[in-house]
């Protein structure tokens, strides 16, 4: 961030200086993704003079970095052969995510520039449901036949290579365009010449349907190690491929939707830093009300013990402890779990292990948290034995109730269909919050005789 | 999960019933990932008789895939010839994973078997720290030398593509093994026999040190979309490539590792369900004596203010929710930050920023909450109009301090050289309870004149 501001001013230093031709050479030696957000930071007004500096096979990339409200100002001021160039350029999955971004009016701009060809290729990928396979695969895929030897094979790589996304893996269909098999360009490299396809070729395929959860995707490319996955549709035909680029893209995204969704955050696409002051407010509001409403009940509970807090207020002190470990404890065991869910290493058919695993971890981490408290209380805050041990009771089963709570709400989440990352801390301590209250309260009316 | 187990069912029965031909067939059918996950439900002495019955071309993909018990338990009864072959057929990068997951006689067994030249490539590999570039990349890459023409590039690839971890994008080094470029396969099919490799290949080269830590080659991969990266040494030398299925390995484990700190568990590379009972303990206790002594402080607060408590008992009843809400309020500030700052869209240079636009939300929220709690006060608690104002008026300062903290400490934390996961919810839960109860206590005592 700080280097680009830096390139920034040299940018725009020789702009000022009309210094065109060493401003595309020091371009040119640059990444695309880094001249996009060198461009993304420079004048609205110089963006289409900068872009139309930029060497010809360099721009498509750029452009295809760039965030919307960069990409939206060039169309604008593009003229028609420059829309149909860069659309030529374009991958086809990357032009689809641009016609997504863009506000109708570009859209109609957008589509009525490109060749009737990319016209319907874009509104075909427009078809699926956001967020599944189909919305993010390309088209772009290198297609063999399995009577086709090797060199043939070779031959048509030659001929066709310019156009496609990926082809490195080749996939080999029927006439019906159904999904035969796959030969890798490696394994092409390391056979003779006059070897069939359908000889050659891996059958024993991974693929994903167009409408599995972009998750879905990028869980199986990642367990089985793919650079590219084929989409076929319900019929079992090709239809595209998936690179492992926009996996990666996919990874990231549902990370961060399951962190923001344990923050009770409800999740957006958009990075914090590009999201508006509203949109912001907007994502936290409803689940602080939510808790604070049902941080009310915890409120209840004191107050129907009123009278108890009445005669020994000391009990007051040790309630911000008390909660807050219980939340600890308890979230802790619910990330663990959240985790293990969302990373496929934990199954419903685990739960008796988990919980059985959660309560002895529970038992130990009490003890040595109702140990240490103890001495605490008798030593420093030299209350009487009675009080320290209804305050280290507490302690002991707050804890082990938040991890069992903690471990078992997210599994069962899962198995009714709900996302498990909604059970984190937040609702956890909530939860577990009343319930150590009451465990207090009931402990020191016995003990206590209050 | 449930189809392993049935599939283990399947293959225990064919063993029992002696179908080995049968066995092979229907093994071979699977992907290697998958017969791993079932050769690591079997019971141990069936491990080495069902591995031998795997296919030839099979067997080290799926060794690869194991778990290390798995490992070591085949390790430990293969003959000579075994250990030669399977370390022949894994890639060298996967081999020094083996090597540093098994117990010394273990390695010692598997460096005696294998090939003087494997020997020094696994001893050299091992050299690079823990989650270092180098100590995740492989040396089987292709090089290319400048003055080949693309004939001999591909004859080159044509005869080293079988021991190759990745063929797809190749590496054009000098005689003194400095990485002068890179070429991808498909330039090499777009362009004329004759063509000089020097005049191809491209030169603006993305590539990390050996020493570069493993999250920053992640970053660095899904930023370029990258399929593989050079790693250089401190001579710019080429040493090895990371590709992209480590890269995501490696992305997967840092989003784990900061969402465990996040939850205050210290992070540990082990999938919750393999961490043994103990293990569990030690990652979480600290955390929670640390929490819980920090918490004490609360408590002391309140102490102060028994007698304010003992006059008005009310007020106790809005501690949890005031805690709770400031929290909650906090932690959706941090984590938004920490997400950002671990994905590289927010710098330093931001923290005004950020802050400003935490400020707006934090008072945009406050006053939302405040007054749905002061129509719940009035009308449903039915407290007297003072309280209701002291709570309201806490709970607003509240949420502003806890967006304020909650914002900044991440920021700052990785200003110094912290990770700034640390000082997600259960640090900023604390810090915001003391300050909150203050507040709550100095308004009361002003307002209700105790």
């Amino acid at each position: 961030m700080e280097d680009t501001r830096i390139q920034v001013e040299e940018v725009m230093e020789l702009l000022k200086e009309r210094k065109f031709s060493e401003l595309r050479s020091r371009l040119s030696e640059i990444q695309p993704i880094d001249v996009a957000q060198i461009l993304g930071e420079v004048p609205e007004e110089k963006l289409l003079i900068l872009y139309r500096i930029l060497p010809k096979e360099d721009a498509a990339d750029v452009f295809t970095e760039m965030e919307p409200e960069e990409q939206e100002t060039l169309i604008r001021a593009f003229n028609e052969r420059e829309i149909q160039e860069i659309l030529e350029e374009m991958y086809i999955d990357d032009a689809v995510d641009l016609v997504e971004e863009m506000p109708a009016v570009v859209v109609n701009k957008i589509l009525r520039h490109a060749s009737p060809e990319t016209r319907k290729e874009i509104n075909e990928l427009l078809k699926y449901p956001e967020d599944s396979a189909g919305s993010v695969m390309t088209t772009e895929y290198m297609s063999l036949k399995s009577d086709m030897t090797v060199a043939d094979a070779f031959e048509r790589i030659r001929r066709n290579a310019d156009e496609k996304e990926d082809i490195y893996t080749c996939y080999v269909v029927s006439p019906q365009r159904m999904l035969e098999g796959t030969v890798s360009l490696k394994d092409l490299f390391l056979t003779s010449k006059d070897t069939l396809i359908g000889d050659l070729m891996e059958t024993n395929i991974i693929s994903v349907n167009t409408l599995d959860d972009q998750e879905e995707v990028a869980k199986q490319m990642a367990k089985y190690n793919l650079t590219t996955i084929p989409v076929v549709d319900k019929e079992k035909r090709l239809v595209g491929i998936v690179t492992v680029d926009d996996a990666i893209d996919v990874i990231q995204e549902e990370n961060t939707e399951d962190i923001e969704m344990m923050a009770a955050i409800t999740p957006t696409d958009k990075p914090y830093i590009d999201t508006g002051l509203f949109e912001t407010y907007k994502k936290r509001i409803p689940w602080l009300l939510l808790l604070m409403i049902s941080a009310t009940f915890t409120g209840a509970i004191i107050t129907k013990y009123e009278s108890a807090l009445g005669a020994y207020v000391i009990l007051t002190a040790y309630i911000p402890m008390l909660m807050d470990t219980g939340g600890n404890a308890g979230s802790q065991a619910s990330v663990s779990i959240i985790r293990g869910l969302s990373l496929d290493e934990i199954q419903f058919s685990d739960v008796f292990r988990v919980q059985g695993k959660e309560l002895m971890v529970a038992v130990l981490c009490g003890f040595t948290l109702a140990l240490a408290n103890f001495f605490k209380l008798i030593f420093i805050d030299r209350v009487g034995t009675i009080i320290a041990l209804v305050v280290c009771m507490t302690l002991l089963f707050t804890v082990v109730v938040a991890k069992f709570v903690g471990c078992s709400l997210p599994i069962l989440a899962k198995r009714i269909g709900f996302d498990p990352a909604v059970m984190a801390s937040p609702f956890i301590t909530t939860i577990v919050d009343a319930i150590s209250l009451i465990i207090y309260f009931q402990l020191a009316s016995h003990i206590l005789h209050i």
